[in-house]
C-alpha cells in the first residue's frame, strides 16, 4: 500500500524551532509588560459550549465556529425527518455540542460570569491562548492563530484606558517597532450620528472622512450627499471634518461643532480626559485622534484604539476599547470593561519584515561537545554537565561519528562554539574550543571553560 | 427569558491566575532543562487530518479522538443509505475530516516526515502543547491536558538515553521532588519471553513479577502457572525472579538465566551501557532496574523509563523509552527515536500536595498605588512608570474611591505593598510605603522608591 505524504489541515500552519523562539519572543514581551502592569493570566479551555458561543459573532461567525462532534453514538437519537431534509446547519446543532474557542472576549465573559464570587474587582486579566476560525485561509490569515489580550473589568475609569495605551507604547518600544496610536470615542460619533439624524449613516462617514487625504474634502462631500445624508447635515459636518492641528486644537473644534449633542460633549470630555491623564505618562508612541476609527462599533461603548505600524504597510497590530455590556450576554449586566488585543501574527511579520528579531531571541545551543570515542565523551558529558550548572545551553553529540558530520550538525544547528576533547585534552584537563565562525581555536582548561562563555 | 449560567465542557478546566502562575513555573522549569540540553522547541496545529490520527492508537483510541465537523455544507453528498443506517461511525468519517491531536507523538512523526528535509539530525526536539481526549472524565483525568516531551530522533546511541534520565533528575531537582527512576529494556523483556516460550505471557509476567514484595515468591509462581506458564519455564525463571541487590548484581543474575537468548543479552547489554554512561553524569536521582515495567510494550523497542514520584501517592509523572518504527506509520522506515514526556497535572497535583510550590512561582504585583484624587493619581502613575522601569510590578488603583476597598483589593490579590502618595507626600517628593502583612509604614523619597523593593 502506497502512503500517501502527510498533511495538516488548511489555514493550519506547523512551526519549527526558529518560529517558535520568535513567536515566544513576542509572547514574552507581551507577557511582561502586561504582568509589570498588575494584569494577571487566566487560561479558558480550547473547547467551549455551543451555548456559549452561538449568537456571539453574528450570523457569520456563527459560521465560521469550529464544532466539534459528539462522541460516542451520535446518530442515535436523531429523528428521521431531520436526516432526510439534509440541512447541514439543522442538524450540526443535534450532533454538536461543542465548538472551538472563537476568540478570547466570549470566554473571558463566561469566566467572569461563572467565577464572579471568586474574582477581585477591578479584576485584570490577560490571556494568550490560540483561537481558531473556519474563514477562508489566504496570506496572513488562518484558521488557528494566537491572541493575546488583556482586559480590566469593574472600572468606568478612564485611568484604565491610559495605562492600556501606556502598555502598548511600552510593549512596541521593547519591540523596537514605531507604532501611531489612533484613538476615537464612540460616543463621539454617536453625537455625530445625532447631528446628521441617522445613527446609520455613520459607516458611510467613517469610510469618508478617512478619505479627505486622499481626495479631499469636495469629494468626501459628494459622497456624504450620496451616502444619503442631507445637505444641512453635511454643512455642520464641516468643521469636523477640516479639523486639524494638535489633538487639542481637532478636539475644540470637534467639540464647537457638537456642542448641541450631550452624549457627543461626554465623549470629548472623556477623550480629554485620557489625553489629560496620558500627558502625566512616558509615552514614546504618537497619539492621533481619527474619527474614521469605528472598528467593532456595535461593541465598543466607549474609547476605542487602534495600532497602525510605521514600519511596514500592513493592517492594524493591535486594537481594543471599552465596552459596557461584556458579561450582559451571560445575564450580568452593568460591568463595564476595557481592553487590548495584540495582532502576534502581523507583529511577527513586521519583525521578520524589518529584521528586528533580536540575536537574543533565539535561544539554541551555546555549544556543542564533539564525540571522538566513548572516554572522550564521558568527559564531555561531564564537562557539560558543569557548563549547564552555570546557566549554558550544551550540547554532546551522542554518536561517534566522523568529524566533519558532526561540525555540519552544528553549523546547520546555528551553534557558535564547538568543543573538542581529545586524547590530549583529557590527560591534560584541557577543552580546545573552535569559534565557529572565525575558525579560530583555543585551548582553556575546564575550570575556566564556563567563564568563557559569561564574558 | 431566563439565562442560563454558563458552564465549560466535561474534563475541560478553567485556570485562574494562581493556576496559570503554578502550572508555568512547571512548564518553565522543564522548558529550561530541555533547553539546556540543546533540545529545541517545535508546535503542531490542535487540529490534524484524521488521515493522520485514525488506527495510530488502537481500535479503543480512535473512539476517543474529538472529531471536528466539515464547515458549510457537509450534509450535502451524503448517500441517503448512509443516513438511513444511523452508523454513527460510517457517518462520521463522512462529515469530519479533521480531529484534535491526542498526544504529541504522532503529530511529531507526521512533522519529521512532513519537514525531512529541513530538520538536521540528530533531531532534538521539545514540545508543550495540551491535548484531547474523549476519555470518561474523572479524579484527575481530564478530556484537555498538556503534555511536555522530548525526543531525540535518528540516533541510536545510548548516550540520549543517559541524557534523558540526567534531564528528569535535574527537573525533579529543580522541582524539589524526590523520585525513583525506574528501567527496563523491552529486548529484556523479549528475551524472557523466548525463554517462556511465550510473547503474549509477557503481560502475566510483568504483572506477576510488580507483586513479589507484596505477595511472595510461591504466590507469584502460582500466579504464572495460572497463567498457563509451563513448570519448567517458571522454574528458569526463578533467577530472574529472585534477582536482587544493587542494579550491576541485579544485571548479572538476569544475564545469567538469559544467557541463551540473544535479544536478551542486547538488551543486558544495553541496560549495562546506560548504567554506564550514567555513572559518569551528577545525578540526584535514585535509578532501579525494574522488569515489571512494560508501559506501552506495542511501542518500544529499547529502554524504558517511568519516574515514580517518592513524595505522594501517584502513578507515575514521567515515563518514555526507546521506539524504532515511529515515523513508519507515515512512510518513513528505519529511523529511530527515543524519548520522554512529562505529566504536567500529576506534578502539579503532587506540589501542590506537599506545598511546594515556591513564593516566586507567583508573580503577582509587587507594590499598590492608592489613589486619593486626580492629582495623587497622576502622580502615582508617574511613580509606577518609574519603578515599572527597574521590573518592579506595580498597579496604580484606577477609581478614586474608599481606602478600604482599595486596601481590600491589595489585600484579595495578595500584594504586598501599598503605596500611599496624599498631598504632603506630593509636596515633599515622598512616598509612604506600606507592608501590608506587618503594617509598618515607611517613608522614602521617589527614588529610592525602586531601591527598597530590590533589597
Amino acid at each position: 500500500m502506497a502512503i500517501q505524504a502527510p498533511s495538516i489541515p488548511k489555514g493550519t500552519r506547523d512551526f519549527g524551532p526558529k518560529e517558535v523562539n520568535r513567536r515566544n519572543y513576542i509572547f514574552n514581551t507581551i507577557r511582561e509588560v502586561f504582568r509589570q502592569y498588575g494584569f494577571e493570566p487566566i487560561e479558558t479551555p480550547a473547547m467551549e459550549n455551543l451555548s456559549t458561543l452561538l449568537g456571539k459573532y453574528g450570523e457569520e461567525g456563527d459560521k465560521l465556529l469550529f464544532r466539534v462532534l459528539n462522541s460516542g453514538d451520535f446518530m442515535g437519537d436523531i429523528p428521521a425527518e431531520l436526516l432526510q431534509n439534509k440541512d447541514s446547519l439543522q442538524l450540526s446543532n443535534n450532533i454538536s455540542e461543542k465548538g472551538l474557542r472563537y476568540d478570547l472576549t466570549v470566554p473571558f465573559a463566561r469566566y467572569v460570569v461563572q467565577h464572579f464570587n471568586e474574582l477581585v474587582f477591578p479584576f485584570k486579566r490577560y490571556q494568550m491562548q490560540p483561537v481558531w476560525r473556519a474563514d477562508r485561509p489566504q496570506k496572513g490569515r488562518y484558521r488557528e492563530f494566537y491572541q493575546c489580550d488583556a482586559d480590566v473589568i469593574g472600572s468606568d475609569s478612564l485611568r484604565n484606558e491610559a495605562e492600556l495605551v501606556m502598555m502598548i507604547s511600552e510593549v512596541f518600544a521593547s519591540l523596537q517597532l514605531k507604532v501611531l496610536v489612533k484613538l476615537n470615542n464612540r460616543k463621539i460619533l454617536s453625537g455625530i450620528a445625532e447631528m446628521i439624524d441617522a445613527s446609520d449613516k455613520i459607516i458611510p462617514f467613517t469610510v469618508a472622512i478617512d478619505k479627505i487625504d486622499k481626495i479631499g474634502i469636495d469629494k468626501v462631500n459628494e459622497e456624504l450627499s450620496l451616502a444619503g445624508i442631507a445637505v444641512d447635515a453635511i454643512r455642520k459636518l464641516q468643521p469636523i471634518l477640516t479639523a486639524h492641528g494638535t489633538n487639542t486644537e481637532k478636539l475644540d473644534m470637534i467639540g464647537a461643532a457638537l456642542a448641541g449633542s450631550e452624549i457627543g460633549m461626554t465623549g470629548i470630555a472623556e477623550m480629554k480626559e485620557l489625553l489629560d491623564y496620558l500627558s502625566h505618562l512616558p509615552l514614546t508612541c504618537s497619539l492621533e485622534i481619527d474619527l474614521s476609527l469605528a472598528r467593532g462599533l456595535e461593541y465598543y461603548t466607549g474609547t476605542i484604539i487602534e495600532v497602525k505600524s510605521l514600519d511596514a504597510q500592513i493592517g492594524s497590530i493591535c486594537g481594543g476599547g471599552r465596552y459596557d455590556n461584556l458579561t450582559g450576554i451571560f445575564g450580568l449586566k452593568g460591568v463595564s470593561g476595557v481592553g487590548i488585543s495584540f495582532g502576534a501574527d502581523r507583529i511577527y511579520d513586521v519583525l521578520l519584515q524589518t529584521e528586528k528579531f533580536p540575536p537574543s531571541a533565539m535561544t539554541g545551543t551555546q555549544v556543542l561537545f564533539v564525540n571522538f570515542g566513548k572516554e572522550e565523551a564521558n568527559c564531555c558529558q561531564e564537562h557539560a554537565a558543569q557548563l549547564r550548572k552555570n546557566g549554558i545551553r550544551a550540547e554532546v553529540y551522542p554518536d561517534t561519528t566522523k568529524m566533519k558530520k558532526q561540525l555540519d550538525y552544528a553549523n546547520k544547528k546555528g551553534i557558535p562554539y564547538v568543543a573538542l576533547v581529545g586524547e590530549e585534552e583529557m590527560k591534560n584537563g584541557f577543552v580546545t574550543l573552535k569559534n565557529m565562525s572565525t575558525g579560530d581555536q583555543n585551548r582553556t582548561t575546564a575550570a575556566e571553560l564556563a567563564g568563557m562563555f559569561k564574558s
